[in-house]
């Protein structure tokens, strides 16, 4: 039993540090069903989600069907230290309503994966405003600056010359402190955020407490396939994207990427998965049954069918989308005008080019002439693979 | 005038930054007697002062005839940090009566030197006690870990791979805090304190102050003529010792290092010593001189006119010290065991070397042979040049 919670535990994991604690909670979580506790920590900028930061929320509603319960932190506390100067306007600094706000917003779609039962939400602010200067200095005599520019983003930016602040080395000891007041049993992140992890550790040894385990998680590679899935290279899908976006933008990735998907994103089991490995399915169907999962996790079962239903309205049978934008014109209009006006194309130019490359059609026929006229009628206008309109004319 | 005030500010010093501003604290004071503030940090450990450490107060004592009051800051903030875990034994922590009463030690021996009516003496607890976390986090924004890493004794560490402590580096910037609290117009400190001083340059700008005046005074080379003057190496002259002690080591030094100590110790004027050096005197007479001042500083006129007469008497006349121990026997003695009791000689070996080296008197007369027995009598005996008692048997 706990050989298998371990393994679904560390599916899809970079790095598991502590695995006989991770097995000791585990055991006492089996035989005697006593909870263990997982710590998270996370920005309190306002959030706004894709499917890479789930791969955290994911292990962690795992992690809850095996006795955990998340330690939900928000670093509030770097984010609300204004510059006692006055003098820094270009440093953001959050208020506490802001804070609070955010973390709202973040709960929202957190607990779209997570228990919210087995969740604490927790602020740093608590024990790190009652602080002294004297307690970080002690807490800065546990580590030595050789093993802080280790970090490697750290060792890069002092290679390179890129100024480090002095407070920033004291970030990954408040982080660490988080741990210790916590007396978390587990710490989950980031591959990026492993140095910090440590810190935990060795923190709550200085402190006389157990050292926590320590998993790291990969980033997840956006629809590209090959870049990590962030918002500015335009490769994501937003948590908080309509379902009919989610499900045909989850259709696009590739079928090597849609197995790393599986173990990092998906709620099915390993056995299921390698079931479905073995089915003899067609990959495809199986890409589908991946987008229906992951779309009905924020827009629920029904809207997830129906953007199935959608999609294969369009792309399979060739239909027309069931909302499509109606166009009236008083007096027969040439096509420039009629598809600027519907925002079928940008420019005439790029209609001439679409027609051209014949993806240019008029209630299913193709269009071949540039210098078209719609006469009084009804028509279903398509640009492409995907723009629709309907235009009524007289 | 100001000239001249210059002059005399600058004698002896490593280094003057900020001029501009220290002659606009001389004008003010010059021409309307407002007083300006010259900091100097010290450690609150218990001080046993030598002369090296008075070239600092020395020019304390000099800035304060023109108008300069003295910040005489105890650092006992990080003194008095504590282990939060309480494991780390092997660190010391000043309680506040230990850093109270090192103050007062400290304050009995400095004010041989400063004015205490333009000293005031300040703790920076009073405010750094009460700073937060936060406060200090924002304070460690003001400069980056390669600024710190370029302070001489950090890069050697860092280089050579011995461990420098996070806090360590959160000192400077608590030291130049010192610096906006106070308001100081001025800091003076060892060369080896210009990176801190400048921390408070720094510090002050960011805080919308105008930046002190930063002066480096070189260490003093003590007896030997080569190593900085230091307890460990039994090269130095202690602000406590005896008057007889003091006097005899400061004429022990050669002529260059003479006019040295005169530069940095005396509060001759410059003009004065220009005039000591071009009189024609024997320099032993000049050195002589020096030696009456410092000790006269520390014991007052009459002690120091004392020890002269005593080192004249024995050094010069050959006399036997006027404080001579007597030791008394009840019977004949073999020299031996005299010498031994009379602590002149650590065993009968060395009192043998010393013979043959011909350098054992009685009653002023050489010693030759080893077997000599002291009859009834007093005797005056010399062991070298320095070591005398008084013998009497009978």
């Amino acid at each position: 039993m706990i050989k298998n919670a371990l393994l679904e535990i560390k599916r899809g994991s970079s790095e598991l540090i502590g695995e006989e604690r991770l097995i000791s909670c585990l055991k006492k979580w089996f035989e005697s069903g006593r909870n263990w506790y997982v710590k998270a920590g996370f920005d309190p900028t306002a959030p706004d989600l894709h499917l890479g930061h789930t791969v955290l929320f994911s292990k962690l509603a795992r992690l809850q069907q095996y006795g955990a319960i998340v330690q939900f932190l928000i670093g509030d506390f770097t984010a609300t230290i204004g510059d006692p100067t006055g003098k820094n306007q270009m440093r953001k600094v959050l208020s506490r309503e802001e804070v609070l706000l955010n973390a709202q917003t973040y709960k929202e779609q957190v607990f779209k994966l997570l228990d919210p039962q087995k969740t604490q939400t927790v602020f740093n602010s608590e024990w790190l405003s009652a602080m002294s200067a004297a307690d970080l200095i002690a807490l800065a005599r546990e580590t030595s600056v050789a093993r802080m520019l280790e970090r490697d983003d750290f060792e890069k930016r002092y290679r390179s010359r890129t100024p480090i602040a002095i407070s920033e080395f004291l970030y990954p000891l408040l982080q660490g402190y988080d741990s210790v007041k916590l007396k978390s049993d587990m710490e989950l992140g980031g591959n990026d955020q492993k140095f910090n992890l440590l810190m935990g550790r060795q923190l709550q040894k200085t402190y006389g407490l157990e050292e926590q385990v320590v998993m790291t998680m990969p980033l997840l590679v956006g629809l590209d396939g090959t870049q990590k899935m962030s918002k500015s290279l335009n490769n994501y899908v937003g948590v908080s994207e309509n379902a009919d976006t989610q499900y045909a933008k989850i259709l696009s990735i590739d079928d090597e990427q849609m197995w790393r998907w599986y173990e990092l994103l998906s709620f099915k089991t390993l056995e299921e998965i390698e079931g479905l490995k073995t089915s003899g399915e067609h990959p495809k169907a199986i890409k589908e049954a991946l987008a229906l999962e992951l779309t009905a996790r924020y827009h629920g079962e029904e809207a997830a069918q129906n953007a199935k239903n959608e999609f294969d309205r369009v792309h399979k049978r060739g239909e027309i989308p069931s909302q499509t934008e109606l166009f009236c014109f008083d007096a027969p209009v040439w096509i420039g005008k009629a598809f600027m006006e519907a925002k079928l194309v940008e420019s005439t130019s790029e209609l001439s080019r679409m027609i051209q490359s014949r993806s240019v059609k008029l209630n299913g026929e193709l269009v071949t002439n540039f210098k078209s006229e719609l006469g009084i009628g009804e028509y279903v206008a398509q640009a492409g693979k995907r723009k629709f309109a309907r235009i009524k004319v007289g």
